[in-house]
């Protein structure tokens, strides 16, 4: 069975429609046929190197969603993420990026995402042009396509970041681009930095990514990210989910009909205190109000079912963790900060290690445009 | 004839009107009376170094007008320009600028010219402070006036990249400043960078100024980029002009008399495909919805006369070139952009080079504020 | 007697309430008590090497009220920031904070503010991660707490600057910080490093902190600016200040008294040409607008009263300096700016090198969080 919708997978290439421009283009040698979706990333060993000789034949091109990514693809990318970890001011590794410039282009804003992508070309040397408001991009105002301005400000940068408020925008800038384009959120579609710092902190913090069982709690919905993650850990072996929401916010069914048709054993429980006793990783996510716009009482009502206490922690294994994508509102009591299974701020800062792999992978191996 | 009003050459010279102050602030040594309108900058060879002798008496103080260069002072520009095209990431010429500071102040949002401007700055080791919407700026909000807020800005940074809304703003800041302002466009008047940019991307894809036709299409009474290329290109010899606009958007009277009292030979033409056949610059402009918005159908009209398509590519020269300012609606239809003679992605590559340009020969010879 | 309310000393000092969480985050080892209010920071000499050894006991933690520095600490930052004046482009002065990344984090715009401290930043090689509108943080949007925020920022930068319009909001910060929250203004609280340019601008002037006098003028009740002002001057000896304000605009009450029962001679006075003939400083500020909103004609009339003009300038004592926080709107005539005793322009310059030295004294000894 495919992937289910939203998430699902494209073995469709990249027709590179722009191929007489760009051998007209005098500086940037033009570069082979570029496939990105479904299509893993042949990682080689050795990538580390951006100075690396032509051999290596397949840098990260773009990332543009969860999928395009398999579980060779992401233990690469974990190896360099830990990598990143080590790298400290005012080492060689500092200025692994020197003289890559990349843009952030929001369309919306995302302070969050947009200063750990900053960071984290910071931390490796890199220059950055930031754009808070591109939603006021008088060019976008004035009818320009996203595939014009992206191949504007592709003579400007090195790679960009993109987040934008329509599902599918980072596929299609990145179809018109020559340099990489990293997807940071595309409305309700991908944001695929998120699903592998998730994936990341669980291997990270509990030293595996099978044989381990995982609760999915809150607003399974409408949470890209939990629906990404869910798709992400079905690439590796025994990984049993616990799916624990409001009725207003359960699981839908084109991602639980995918588990299943690929072996997934997951369960959908009403007992928090149960799934907390049982689980490696419990993984809260907040209720998203917006959804909810009409019915308040509802909010209130789905907000207040599952809260994770120093209750639920007295449930939980001495070796598990909590999770949380953050911004948390209510749905995990801030007395939880201070027991070190709470593991959500170390995740936000894992955040940085693994977009600074993302960087590091994107523009390897790259002549910079400049 | 002088040239005509709206880009009209004025003669004044800056009084020093901070002479007093100037002597009184400890760091800044007083620098000789500033001539920056309708003077030619005496570019010297040799300004490439930056740390070059007090010799180097007449750095190009303050970009705030086209009219402000010769036909001597552009071709200095633009062999800066073409060397600017030549730095590499990574070697000492993309250190130049090490330790200068740009203040990009954007009064009003124009995320492209910003970027344009951050990444030349970038590309040449400097720094940039970024303002997107100085227009919240709350000092102007509370009645300062835009003389105070540059002789703040300019203990800051060492230059001030200034867009604005209303037009004379960028001279009127250059006469309050001691360190340079570049002009990215103040409302209907002035963006000398634009202009340079158009004219070295003829020179460098044509590699010519004089001896050859241009034909300006689009609209030619509201867009500032047509008319300052009009002028500027009046500077050379033996350009022939045409001008191909719907009825509402011809050229204005105050151009064309000042083309003809100049002695630059000017036709409007109605059919495009004859103009297309005939020319060795095609300049397509985007109609201004902005312009007809009591008369929506009149735009739909203007809008759709004159479209760039692959049937004006058969008619052109095989050696002419397409050029556009940025954005583009319609007016170009989007199988242009495959065909080599389609410049207008390389002629927004070419502003980049330009304003690396400005900027080090703003920045050239003198010292930093710090 | 204590220190008025809103600007009052607090003696808590601060719980570590993250103690375990902060040991098991591997990288940032736990730091000892940290005690922010009302302790003076014990600065040693030999502050200026930040790879200084372990002996480096205290360096400064956060800046967050005027009320935290006392006259030995206050001297210490100025030695400091009379070096910053001397940093230049180009030599290891420039380079003493390279790796170190800050971010801006301003809730409320200030342009001034914000470039001022990104380009202190600069100066001394560090990164700037700036946020111009984080009152859009769609998290803070989403219900997050500022203390949450702050945690997830701190895996970002090494220093936050931080703009909130909510009193007391920078003391919140630090509190949940494990890097240096300097405050930048928050809402009619307090915004140290303004004081602080204000004292070092008068010793820088007229080179001495006591045995001086000072005219207070304008908006007296509201400014945040001249209430810090006089508060901060009431650590040194023998300065006689003079209230000039419009009736509705006098300096409250907490402040007089707090004056008096530390033992500051004050007076207030009505005659402006009087007290700029006494005076070595006239710190001229601009009558708030905002608060008048309802009594138009109490405010064109309280605006009028007190204005300097080259009049006033000529009762003035020949080394006697005119001060103005900035922006100025009609209560300094321009015809002053070119009087050496108008000392505004190089006030807003001063700011710059005391942010620098704050910079640095934060960042100083403290290891990088990467």
């Amino acid at each position: 069975m495919p992937a289910p919708a939203g998430i699902a997978m494209r073995s469709a290439t990249c027709p590179d429609r722009r191929a007489s421009q760009a051998s007209s283009c005098r500086r940037l040698p033009p570069r082979g046929r570029r496939v990105y979706a479904s299509v893993t990333p042949t990682l080689q060993p050795g990538l580390e190197n951006r100075t690396a000789p032509s051999w290596l034949a397949e840098p990260l091109k773009h990332v543009v969603k969860s999928q395009q990514f398999n579980a060779e693809a992401l233990e690469h990318i974990f190896k360099v993420t830990r990598e990143m970890e080590e790298v400290r001011a005012g080492t060689d590794a500092a200025h692994q990026l020197d003289g890559a410039i990349m843009s952030t282009l929001f369309y919306e804003p995302s302070t969050r995402t947009r200063l750990s992508f900053e960071s984290a070309m910071a931390r490796l040397g890199g220059t950055i042009l930031t754009t808070e408001s591109a939603a006021e991009f008088s060019s976008a105002a004035k009818g320009e396509t996203l595939e014009d301005t992206i191949r504007t400000i592709e003579a400007y940068a090195d790679v960009v970041v993109l987040r934008h408020f329509q599902a599918g925008s980072a596929e299609k800038a990145a179809r018109a681009a020559s340099i990489p384009i990293i997807n940071a959120g595309d409305g309700p579609g991908q944001h695929p930095s998120q699903a592998l710092l998730d994936v990341y902190t669980i291997q990270r913090e509990i030293g595996r990514l099978d044989n381990f069982s995982v609760g999915l709690v809150g607003d399974l919905a409408n949470g890209r990210t939990v629906r990404s993650l869910a798709y992400v850990l079905s690439l590796y072996s025994n990984v049993k989910m616990y799916f624990v929401a409001p009725n207003e916010c359960r699981m839908r069914e084109d991602i639980r009909e995918y588990l299943s048709s690929v072996g997934v054993d997951w369960e959908e429980v009403d007992d928090l205190a149960k799934v907390a006793s049982e689980v490696d990783v419990l993984y809260q996510t907040r209720i998203q109000k917006e959804r909810f716009q009409d019915r308040p009482e509802d909010y209130d009502k789905a907000k207040g079912k599952y809260i994770v206490t120093t209750d639920t922690l007295a449930q939980m294994k001495k070796d598990a963790i909590v999770m949380h994508p953050l911004p948390r509102v209510d749905e995990i009591h801030p007395e939880v900060d201070a027991d070190p299974r709470a593991a959500y701020f170390r995740q936000a800062r894992n955040g940085l290690y693994v977009r600074m792999a993302l960087l590091k992978l994107c523009l390897d191996g790259r002549t910079l445009s400049h």
